[in-house]
């Protein structure tokens, strides 16, 4: 299962006109080796696709219902600048960060994940978030925000990477595919951000 | 034991010629928010502190040289730029390294906190790279590299902190609490760089 359901709004992987990555194949090699990202990781990481599948409501809700909702200064990225819901903006959005969860362990990571990733990164920035949907929300979420909040999507993933009785071995090695490759997207995403969007 | 040795040479931790931090207190809290650092993450990181000093060579010597010397893109920042060694800067940064691990564990994050954590971002760029030991090497690190390479330092660290037999729990918490502080550390870093120095 690659696909939370079949069509998500705003969601344009492989798209034309998704932003194109200046980072080149590679650098992206590099990287992996900076990160320590074998294709080991990638076997984890299909591992985890399909352990993940059919939890990633869950996981966003928890990240977006349980955690961001109560931190003011993130939730308002998903409200009018008034503070007031924007029910369709964050359930479209919702589906997009349940949708990168899977794209994370299932996608080949090539140019157009490369392309992918620096529009993940534009979404977050003044040149194109709310865009996609059309939200009169906040112009940009702050980049360290993202880099910080990084800490919680890793840590609060593991139990769901342990929750279809894998061995302790396996769950460990899913995690620190996931740990890479996450860490890997926000080194992506950081080369995406404008200096003042800091 | 807060020092690794008593005297390291360049480790300017709260002297007036360390850069002051355009972060504010108040942005540091809001940034302990976003990544979820608690008094509880600080109680483990003290915890974390005892267990790690006294390894503290041993894991800068594992980063070191066991994994980046051998990935050719990150070893040149240690060494002239014709690739040739130059032991007393590898030394000297090796000894502030393993005093990092320690004042990550047992400083308080405080405003001389903060403006450390702008100077060693700042050492890594064009802005003050190599000044300390007046080393003739790469003028920067890229920030992608620092970005990816903290998932291998967050991940290499924990069989250290499970070396002196406290409970799985224990090693757990102060796992989490590495990571989260890297992580917030990591923002501050990202704040201190420059665009083209990614």
């Amino acid at each position: 299962m690659t696909r939370v359901p079949e069509s998500i709004a705003g969601y344009a992987y492989g798209k034309l006109d998704v932003a194109a990555s200046p980072v080149t194949v590679e650098d992206l090699e590099r990287l992996k080796e900076t990160v320590g990202f074998t294709s080991e990781d990638e076997r984890y990481l299909r591992l985890a696709g399909g352990v993940l599948s059919g939890q990633t409501r869950a996981i966003v809700l928890l990240w977006r219902s349980q955690i961001i909702a109560h931190i003011p200064h993130l939730a308002r990225h998903s409200r009018a600048l008034d503070g007031s819901p924007l029910p369709d903006y964050l359930a479209a959005s919702n589906l997009r960060f349940e949708q990168w969860i899977l794209d994370t362990c299932l996608r080949a990571y090539d140019r157009p994940w490369l392309d992918y990733q620096h529009e993940i990164a534009l979404r977050h920035t003044i040149a194109k978030k709310n865009r996609a949907d059309g939200a009169p929300s906040t112009p940009f979420v702050p980049l360290r925000d993202i880099i910080a909040f990084v800490a919680v999507l890793n840590d609060t993933i593991r139990p769901y990477l342990a929750a279809r009785e894998h061995s302790p071995a396996d769950v460990e090695g899913m995690h620190r595919a996931w740990c890479r490759s996450v860490q890997l997207q926000l080194a992506l995403w950081t080369g995406a951000y404008p200096k003042d969007e800091w």
